[in-house]
């Protein structure tokens, strides 16, 4: 039996915003698993900001995509075939199968697939709110903002995958939760259905003064804890906000994965309010993803953390997708349906 | 007995760089102390950038310095007369005194006065490297740097009296320690007598490239902490060579006492980098007091803790040392001798 398999290639590095034409669509034949390898079937790949930094060359916290290769990208599937003893045909798998169809995968190989179980949570979950995006979510908010009872924690971009999970696990805490995202629709959600205290709305705040103030009557006493997901003048507004001994959490500058600068306006606002300011990348903290993934599994179990997907169709869809994910016309986790 | 006090007032707020017409240089009888009381005749007035900033209006993480009062500050000098227990006439004591030659203090107030031994440590030493500038080098290197043996650790304003500690306690440490000062005769300075691997002169590199072409010379295995006394540019050059994981003590922003906008220009590398940047006050640190003062002075008592002092000679000359202090002109810890 020979497979075909699709995949997109990186064709060439963006210069600030992709475009389609930076990727290309290709088929290949699907090799045969070896002997210790998985053969998987894709059901979901997953889109992410973070792929944008790997289009760059040049130095970031992780190898640039190489050209001309599959685009690294999380997946979710079934296993077809199996020549390794942890794996059967019709397991369910989490891993990095990239923007294809099908992958073979060395089932020796640390951190690279993953079985799961979907009786309680659906498979593209694995993806966002019990996958990278909600352990992003933990980390950042229980390892550096680390929240008390009764404090206010404020996250960008709250509508989306992390967004939206941070929010929910800072209730969950006890505090106040406070969302900034784009629009009246998505503010609408992140406040009615996901049950954060309020949001702003940045597109209706254009400038500093106008965001920040509409912070402060969403923040009555301060800021206490800030998971940042897009940097520039989110960040700028936040800081004024931000209580004595606040922590600020940089999980993405979405803007910046473009390229133009994002100067920070004031960092003299670090000393005045001793702030606590760090940068992380949930795949250095692998020792958290299991008490990480316990939290989150049960929550998305029971009901108590929602989410919401946005689906493109097809793996010829996921360019464009990816390109609306940069631009937030997204709504919640961006996925793109493989089968 | 009638004894007339002189006192610097702050007159008015500066705009920018202050000007001697922003003190006024006042005489005042000295009051009998009361009950519980202690008056203190100063030897010496410290001067620091913190100053500055309580120059303004407006939120800090103090209190403004008030107009027309005596300016505060850190002074060591003799017990004249006590009526409070703990105290004697005779006493060496180090406190904060303000800006003029005598103070009535309330001997119970926490943290107003406190005694010291004179017989290993010279006095005026208690204002600074055994004093609130040895503290926060500790602080700042300690408990936000927390380096280990091989790292390498810079910091601004090397030559100062925090920055000269905060190499020195590197060194001690294992650490590789370069500084940054302006002029060859401070990074000379700070090489030769201070012992630090390398110093870099900021004067000589101007733009961001240059600096940070220099601070890659001088650490040839890039930056784990970097103690910040000065923000702006140097910031921006040090935060290109920091290593993942590295941390920033944010201890002070010199140029921006002044009131200019200092923005941070590449904020996406706390990302990249994975960096924490942490602002800290001292004396928000009270616990930690105790240990570092028993380095600190055990390191100057014998010696291998060095330090260099400028001082500028009467209460008079106090508003232009100080206004020389925020463009760098002193060399080392600035006192005003009062005696």
């Amino acid at each position: 039996m020979t497979m075909t398999n699709q995949q997109v290639l990186l064709s060439s590095r963006p210069v600030g915003k992709p475009t389609t034409d930076n990727f290309r669509l290709v088929q290949a034949p699907v090799p045969a698993p070896q002997e210790g390898q998985v053969l998987v079937r894709h059901h979901f790949l997953s889109l992410d900001p973070y792929m944008r930094g790997r289009m760059n060359e040049g130095r970031s916290y992780a190898q640039p995509q190489p050209l001309d290769q599959v685009m690294i990208g999380g997946t979710v599937g079934e296993v077809l075939e199996s020549r390794h003893p942890a794996y059967a045909a019709g397991d369910q798998v989490v891993g990095m199968g990239g923007w294809q169809l099908y992958s073979v995968v060395d089932g020796g190989a640390a951190g690279m697939l993953r079985k799961v179980d979907t009786r309680h949570v659906p498979l593209a979950a694995y993806l966002g709110a019990v996958g990278m995006p909600g352990v992003t979510a933990w980390v950042g908010l229980v390892d550096i903002i680390d929240p008390r009872s009764g404090q206010t924690v404020v996250v960008s971009a709250a509508s989306g995958a992390v967004g939206s999970a941070v929010g929910q696990l800072a209730k969950a805490r006890g505090c106040r939760a406070v969302g900034i995202a784009g629009g009246a629709d998505k503010c609408a959600y992140v406040r009615d259905e996901l049950g954060f205290d309020d949001c702003v709305d940045y597109k209706a705040h254009r400038d500093l003064r106008s965001l920040s103030a509409a912070l402060k009557q969403a923040c009555p006493d301060g800021i206490d804890g800030y998971f940042d997901n897009v940097g520039g003048l989110v960040l700028d507004a936040v800081m004024l906000r931000m209580n004595a001994f606040g922590r600020i959490a940089v999980c993405g500058m979405i803007s910046g994965y473009n390229g133009e600068p994002q100067p920070m306006a004031n960092p003299a606002l670090i000393l005045v309010s001793r702030l606590k300011v760090q940068g992380f990348i949930v795949s250095e903290s692998m020792g958290r993803w299991g008490e990480a993934l316990k939290e989150l599994g049960a929550a998305v179990a029971s009901g108590r953390l929602r989410y919401r997907e946005s689906v493109a169709d097809g793996l010829a869809a996921a360019p464009e997708a990816f390109i609306g994910l940069l631009e937030g016309r997204n709504f919640g986790k961006q996925l793109v349906k493989l089968i």
